[in-house]
C-alpha cells in the first residue's frame, strides 16, 4: 500500500523535474529547483506520515523523522522501475557491519567473550596456561589484565580457541556457547542483543529485492553460526575475517581443519577488498558504526547512481551504551566528522530508535 | 507437468520400498529388492520417456539414457517435499568447475590465451620483454616454447597481465578481449564455446531452487566478467583463484588495485576449502571434469543425504576433444578409476550430448 502511494508520488516528482528543465534561464532553474526541492521534501514527509497513519510501517521501531524518511525514500526510488534512480535487483547489494551495527559490542566484542570462555573450557588440556599470559589472567577471570597484552595477546587467544579443530567442531562449540552464555550487564543471550530496528531494516531491504550481506571484522565461521537464524543472512552472504584451512581425510572421512594462519582481516581498507573478493559487486547501501567501516561506506558511496551510507551512532547510555571518538572499541571519530559532507545518514540511537533489543523471551 | 508425474512415481517407489521391508527373511528381502530395483528402473525410464513425449524436456540437448535420467531423478527426489531425500531450498547448493566442465579448455585454458594476447598488447610498454622469456617467445607467437618454462613462466605471465591495474581496468580489458578473440580451431568466440547441455543443466537446477556456483581454478575476476551473461551465475556466486588487492584513493576516487600476490589457488584440495570460505555450506551437487575436481566431488558426496557427483568425460574428438588420463590439461585419471565405486555419474560427451556448443550466431 505505502509502496504504490510512493510510486505515484515519485512520478509527480519526475514530472516536476521535467517541467523545470524546460525553463529558460539558468538562474530561474536554480530558483525553481530550490522551491521544488522544498515542495518535494514536504510531499515526502507528508507521504511518510500518511504511510505511518495507514499502519503499514515497514520500520515500526524507528522513530518518525528524518533518518527513517531518508531510508524509505532511498529504497523507494531505487526500486521504482522507470525512475532515474532505479537499480536492477541483481545490483541491490546491501552490506552491514556486525559488531556495534547489528548487535552490541560492549564492554568487549562478543566473539572475544566466546574466546575467553573457551580458554576456561580448554584449560584442563593446557596445564601450561596456568602460568602463561594472557591465559593465566583469563583463567583468573582478570580480563582487563589479559587485554594489556594488546593485539598480540588477543591473536594468541583467538588462535588457541579458533584453530586446530574441524570447521564442524568449531561451529558446534560456538553454537553451544550461544545457548548458555549471558551478557554480564543485560543478562540476555548474546543473540538477543541484536538491534530490533536493524532487524527491521534488513527485512525491509530484502522485501525490496536487496541481497543483504554481513561484512564484519569478526570471524566468518563465528558469524555464520547464528547469522542465518538471527539476521536472516545465509552463510554465503557473510564476509568476515578468516584463517586458512586444510582439507584432509580422517579415517577416510573428509574434514576441513582451521589452521592458525590469519589470511584475511576484514577491517578498514580491507572491507572494500573483501567486498570485491567475496561479492564482486559494489554495494549500493552500506551500514556501519565505526571508523573501521569508513572505507566500506566510502567505496559504496563512490559508485554511480543513488547510494546510501548509514552510521549507527551509539548515543544511548541508558538503554545501550554511549561512545564514539574516544572509545577503545567501535571508535567513531573520522566518520562523525565526515558523515555530513559525504551525505551519510547518522542514526542517533537514542533519538531514532524506539526500542533497542527485540522484546520477547530473554 | 513432468514434475508432477515424477512426484507420483516416487511415491509409488516409496510404497514399494516400505512393503519390501515387512518381508520376513533377509534373503527374500534381497531378492525382492533386486526385482523391485529392476521394476523401479523400468518405471523411471518409462517416466523419462513419457516426459520426453510430452515435450517438456528440461534437458533437450542430453541424449535420453541413464545419465540424463540419473540427473532428473536426483533433482526430483531432493525437491519433493515430504520425500526422505528432500533438501530445503537454502541447502540446494550446486558447484561447477569451469574449464572443461562448462566450456572447452583445449588446446590451452582460455584465460592463458587472454594472458598471451595481453602480453602482445602490453609489449610496447615493456621493451625488456623482447629478450626476456617467456615473454620473448609469446611475442614471437611460439606459445609452445613459452610453456616450456612450466608453472613459473605461467605465473610470471599471469602476474604481468592480471595485476598492477584496478579491478575495473582489468574487467574492461577482459571484456574487450572476449568481444574480438576467436578460438583458433572453431573460429568461435570463446563465450560461444560453452557446453549447451551444461547451460541447460544450470537452468534446470536453478528452476528447481538450486543456487548455482562456479568453483574454478581460473581467476575469479576473469570469470566474473562473463559468468553472469553466459552462465546466469552472478559475480557473488563465482569462487576462483585470486590475487591480493589493495584499496587506495586516486585523486580522491577510491579504486581497488590487483597486486601480484597469489592468495588463493582454487584447485584440488583447495576447492573444498574455497567452498567453505566463500559459500560456507557443503554442496549437494558438484560437477567437474578433471582430477583437480576430485576433492570437490569427494567433499560433496561425503555429506549426509542425497548427493550428486558428475564428471564430464571428454570423449568426442570430432565435435570437441578426446582426452583423459594422459592429458597435459584437464587430466582425468583417478576420477575415472573411482567414479564408479563412489557413485558419481560419468558423462560420456560423445554418447550423452546431442550438441556440444550452442547454435545461433557464431
Amino acid at each position: 500500500m505505502w509502496f504504490q502511494y510512493k510510486v505515484r508520488l515519485t512520478d509527480q516528482n519526475m514530472q516536476i523535474q521535467k517541467r523545470s528543465q524546460s525553463l529558460k534561464t539558468k538562474k530561474a532553474n536554480t530558483m525553481k529547483r530550490a522551491q521544488l526541492y522544498v515542495i518535494a521534501l514536504g510531499l515526502m514527509i507528508a507521504f511518510a506520515n500518511q504511510t505511518m497513519a495507514q499502519g503499514v510501517d515497514p520500520l515500526p521501531s524507528w522513530q518518525d523523522g528524518r533518518t527513517k524518511h531518508s531510508i524509505i525514500e532511498f529504497v523507494t526510488k531505487v526500486t521504482k522501475e522507470g525512475s532515474p534512480d532505479f537499480v536492477t535487483p541483481a545490483e541491490r547489494i546491501a552490506t552491514f557491519d556486525n559488531d556495534g551495527t547489528l548487535w552490541s559490542e560492549q564492554p568487549l566484542y562478543f566473539q572475544f567473550v566466546y574466546a575467553f570462555d573457551r580458554v576456561k573450557q580448554l584449560a584442563p588440556q593446557h596445564p601450561e596456561w596456568k602460568t602463561k599470559e594472557p591465559f593465566a589472567s583469563i583463567l583468573k577471570g582478570d580480563i582487563e589484565k589479559a587485554l594489556t597484552g594488546g593485539k598480540e595477546a588477543i591473536l594468541e587467544v583467538l588462535a588457541a580457541t579458533h584453530t586446530g579443530m574441524t570447521t564442524e567442531e568449531f561451529a558446534s562449540s560456538v553454537r553451544e556457547w550461544f545457548a548458555t552464555a549471558r551478557h554480564p550487564k543485560t543478562k540476555r543471550a548474546y543473540t538477543e542483543m541484536v538491534f530490533q530496528p536493524m532487524l527491521e531494516l534488513l527485512d525491509y531491504l530484502r522485501a525490496n529485492g536487496f541481497k543483504t550481506y554481513i561484512v564484519s571484522g569478526g570471524g566468518c565461521d563465528f558469524l555464520r553460526v547464528f547469522a542465518e537464524e538471527v539476521y536472516g543472512v545465509p552463510p554465503e552472504q557473510v564476509v568476515g575475517s578468516s584463517v586458512n584451512a586444510r582439507y584432509e581425510l580422517r579415517d577416510g572421512v573428509p574434514v576441513i581443519v582451521k589452521i592458525s594462519e590469519l589470511t584475511f582481516f576484514n577491517d578498514k581498507e580491507a572491507k572494500p577488498v573483501g567486498i570485491h573478493q567475496y561479492i564482486g559487486r559494489r554495494p549500493i547501501f552500506a551500514a556501519g558504526n565505526s571508523d573501521g567501516d569508513f572505507q566500506m561506506l566510502e567505496w559504496t558511496s563512490a559508485g554511480k547512481g543513488a547510494r546510501f551510507g548509514l552510521y549507527v551512532h551509539h548515543t544511548d547510555a541508558d538503554r545501550e551504551w554511549a561512545y564514539d571518538r574516544e572509545s577503545h572499541i567501535g571508535r567513531l571519530d573520522r566518520g562523525l566528522n565526515e558523515a555530513g559532507k559525504r551525505g551519510w545518514t547518522l542514526v542517533d540511537m537514542k533519538q531514532d530508535w524506539k526500542v533497542i533489543y527485540p522484546t520477547g523471551p530473554k
